[in-house]
């Protein structure tokens, strides 16, 4: 009983108006598996290089995750990028992009990362995606991400693992590039048909919604005074849903588990977001988290009202 | 007991994705009054020219608004504004503003509209917007708009305005650029500093939050499938929200009545954006508007469970 992530491990360069990071522990397999280790233990897929230390893989371990199939390539270099921030945080450019290591990865899974009855695939090339969706044959539930490029460049290789997953996580302007879709509602319905039964829409600071057949679920992001850095909050966000999602795996997937599990994803996210890389994650605690989860529920409740209206 | 606008009746000239109209009603006090008459009797104070027909007089008295401080200037054309939006309706670009009469108004408001217990000065230059608050004198609840252009020339003007008001309903970038806060928490945190005790942030297809000292909260924009063309969709929320806190006027305005309010500004301005210009709005009935409340509730609903996390 585990739950398996495949996706970057890499090295951060990072800008804000806050501060700047020239080189830190980063990447999308790196962030979920710092957010999901409060809810099972994960098995962490994906390559590194020789400049890989000790205390990046000592991070990467927190709460117990297992790296035993982080792949330590003899004379590579790990995954780099660097990017800064605008002003408001909205935007970012890429400055630079090193592949490294991941320009020839092969995800090699071991037995027990092959037994996982829960896995994400965070976003790397469609076809690798693939591969080791039809390696976890015991999977119960897999979701993934993806990025605008891969529906620019490889839309059929994307098709193909999307329709071989329950839930695929996307930010809300690529659904709508996926389905060519005119909104979000509409795209969301048209993923909905093209395999997975679940469907969440990342918003960035405005928060996350999430589309099955008979749900439709809207939760702002938690609101925070301080926003440092917001590089890796996506992965965060879907460390904390599908680690909720797999601590909760013997029972049914209800509406109502689901709705937690986009709390539990929007209150990690947004400690993430308040520091740079994985500081904040990294030493957060147990009982941090449930305090921002009822937040959340106070910030958004109302209780509807009769009242009659005029004409 | 009444409810008084101030602000632009324009023509305006729209292309979207979805159609185009050449000529149309619209301005800001338009669309606040037809979403504010399902709540109140509304008095609209506005200018237009000779070109206003009585189509157009016969839409805005809609649910019983009153008309006769909407000042016909003999000679004069209407407020004419022409936009385009971009493919996802999520950028809009101003192709034509004419002012016309709105260039030499000069609000007059008779004493019926000067009597308004709930005001709310749409999105006109500063200075007038002050004019007319300091001429309600018995307005126990006043709230206003603005926009960007008028924190660029006329923020001296603009302060002076928000000071005097209970109620700043403006875009959160716009929150952003005025306090020159770093995010919308903080910006909205700094205006309750310069006098209103109420702030709400619109932010589009997103949704918006409302601020006080006591409270946060944060509602998403009503989903649909079909969106046809935004403009008036703040306007249109306003009017739901103010009107909704002026049928209220006799209850202490608790965390409870102002989210409520939130929530029929979002359902009214759903309706608005269903179809181009006024069309939709005018046309709408009281009973098709509680249904969209209830559906806000349902979407936004969740209960946080206990949880014993790893680590």
């Amino acid at each position: 009983m585990s739950l398996t992530v495949v996706g970057s491990l890499a090295f951060d360069a990072v800008e804000t108006p806050f501060g700047k990071r020239d080189r830190m522990l980063g990447g999308a397999a790196t962030h979920f598996a710092l957010a999901a280790s409060f809810f099972d233990e994960v098995h962490v897929v994906g390559p590194v290089g020789d400049d890989f230390g000790d205390e990046e893989m000592a991070i990467l371990s927190t709460r117990g995750t297992n790296v035993d199939d982080v792949e330590r390539v003899a004379g590579g270099k790990t995954f780099f990028w660097a990017g800064k921030y605008s002003a408001n945080l909205n935007e970012r450019e890429t400055l630079d992009t090193q592949l490294n290591v991941f320009e020839t990865f092969e995800p090699k899974l071991s037995q027990a990362s092959r037994d996982a009855d829960v896995l994400f695939l965070a976003n790397i090339v469609p076809d690798l995606q693939y591969e080791v969706r039809e390696q976890c044959e015991r999977a119960r539930f897999v979701a993934m991400d993806s990025m605008n490029l891969w529906i620019d460049i490889a839309r059929e290789s994307l098709e193909k693992v999307i329709a071989r997953v329950d839930c695929l996580i996307l930010n809300d302007e690529e659904l709508e590039q996926l389905t060519e879709a005119p909104n979000l509602v509409t795209a969301a319905a048209q993923v909905l048909q093209m395999g997975p039964s679940v469907v969440v829409a990342k918003q960035g600071k405005y928060g996350a919604a999430l589309f099955t057949a008979d749900d439709h679920f809207w939760i702002p992001a938690y609101p925070l005074e301080t926003v440092v850095d917001p590089t890796g909050a996506g992965d965060t966000f879907a460390g904390g849903f599908v680690g909720y999602v797999a601590a909760h795996r013997d029972q049914p997937l209800t509406p109502a588990v689901l709705r937690r599990a986009m709390a539990y994803g929007t209150a990690l996210a947004s400690f993430n977001v308040e520091e740079f890389g994985t500081d904040r994650v990294a030493r957060l605690t147990a009982d941090e988290i449930g305090p921002r989860v009822e937040q959340l529920v106070q910030i958004t409740r109302f209780e509807s009202h009769p009242l009659t209206l005029r004409g």
